[in-house]
């Protein structure tokens, strides 16, 4: 049904998160709109994004600043003797907007599904071991979601990096702001009661 | 439109918990449909409990056993030194349902409004007070939702327990089983990350 | 762990429409906080409800009036040349509300699913042949929701019908108020054109 | 927090349809892990439609091929009689998707709320009027959604296009595939019963 090159961008934008071929063809037909000026700039800040930023050589975000880390790792003000290991960017980005966190990070960059356990080979694993090695550590904090998949990530994080004498915590389960008691499953609550202060 | 009996109750059913005018016409409905035994048995089943069911006279569960105690008050091995303290009956079945808690409980009967602050008088404060002074508890768990309403309350208890001398604890905040720090509020990942062990 | 009194009328909640375990569980807390007079208010007019409403001899809507009709069958201003096949009061109830319907009602007392074919049996059939058979019925419209199981009982009412030889309409389709061309289905929107005017 | 050019591709991101900040997040993110060569895919596809996708003369769907008109103008097949006028080219594409449409179409850019009359301004009030004027159509479609926004604006096209003397028309209303009489609103209702066939 669609012109040819119009198909083409709309399989494009059906791989971006959260986009199905629906959403696709209204960014389609919402760049077609566009003045050809707003279609450059764009463009262009693709390409940029492409040339300018990097990846920080130490936590894996990228950054656009000289040399080889990020804004996080180069600031002398942080704490680093601790290190909380994320899954992913926007999570880090979460962890930093609560501003209740002093040290560094590591994004690990995916999760082992208990399904796909070979899917632990994408993980930064050795990049991780390395780092955790050469460094000054007290506690590391293992930071990921409580979901099927993120626990079974923890435990395969904790096996890891056991071997290496650092304290592990992780993040404290309870219930949410705005939670009902009569709501939550019975492993929140419980975490809620065991975690009570 | 409604014949005056089916229409009263209606008016009687739309004042049930989640129940509205809709709902209350399908079980007006329904009713018609039960044949005369069913009928009632619901009649004598609403009947019984109105003369069965009394309110433990030392936290307010409704039970139907013998004497002024409900089952879990005048269960010997439950630890006398912990007291919950919850807002309504289903709180405190969903804090027995984690098989987490062995003390005694304590229903509050409702929440704060921080708009309608008289509503406290409707709460039973004085029941509370006379309770926890008669008593040897070691610590009082503040289970109430982590809502504004009962945050309100929350402090509200504390503020009226503290001249007792008691250690006062609440539920543990966090991020609930199958959470995403990705969506979760600052606030309850600020909580995870200072509860963290 | 409910005291049994308390246990039985939650299970006779739970078998009331929408109406689950939980929602069955704050409907019994809600009742024990009731007073004395409000209980037997609620009792008394179910009571009542199983004593004066009767089903109308003619289309089954329940009624409270005096002989055998009830306020619609009985309304002499009603045009009695058609004929709404419901599958249950509270449909009859929708349509009342249009005031745009000015004919008389049958409710068939449910539909048959493709899969439970024999509860063809549980309809009405044989009470909507005899009076259909036996009116001045110039139009049938079949009310049916158009869900899957609607559209199995409105062609079986067609094909029971169709012998007798009156006009059987059936309700138009199309996109509701609100709805939206994009998020609307095929068949729906198929609909909506052919049925321009 | 975002180095800048993350931060103005989120800003640019953002203002795709049904996209927020955190997603435009994601989408970086995303972009950020492709390859070299898929990332060159992407800025091409996106240049080459605004090289290659012209907007037809006729109907102004964005088409590719050779000429002034779209596939659909330009199939000699078409119903030339019939012209049906949509808000967006996605309605067009809903429509075509039902198989049951062989007309012309035209798209008319936007609706007009209510509150910015004004608005009327942006449609293409004027190519409407002209395309109208010098055609053999002898019916108009208004198939613009049934929403407030949607009903001002059919209402407007409808003083606009009647001094031409055609014969103009709406989609049909009633219950979508699947609805319930029980939960629809009393409008939809009533044009299901007024539109029964």
């Amino acid at each position: 049904m669609h012109p040819p090159s119009i198909q083409k961008l709309i399989d494009l934008f059906s791989k971006f998160p959260t986009v199905g071929p629906r959403t696709a063809t209204r960014f389609v037909f919402y760049l077609l709109k566009l003045s050809k000026e707003e279609i450059e700039e764009l463009i262009s800040t693709i390409s940029k994004i492409r040339e300018k930023v990097k990846l920080c050589k130490s936590c894996f975000l990228p950054f656009e600043n000289e040399g080889e880390f990020c804004q996080i790792c180069s600031n002398a003000s942080r704490d680093k003797t601790l290190l909380c290991i994320v899954e992913k960017e926007s999570d880090l980005l979460s962890i930093e907007n609560t501003k209740k966190y002093k040290g560094l990070y590591f994004i690990l960059g995916g999760t082992i599904s208990t399904l796909k356990k070979q899917r632990a080979k994408e993980l930064r694993k050795d990049k991780l071991l390395s780092r955790v090695k050469s460094s000054e550590f007290k506690e590391i904090i293992i930071a990921i979601n409580p979901t099927t998949e993120g626990e079974t990530t923890a435990l395969y994080l904790e096996r890891l990096l056991k071997p290496l004498g650092k304290k592990i915590t992780r993040l404290g389960r309870g219930l949410p702001v705005g939670g009902e008691l009569e709501y939550a499953d019975e492993e929140t609550l419980g975490s809620a009661l065991e975690g009570r202060k």
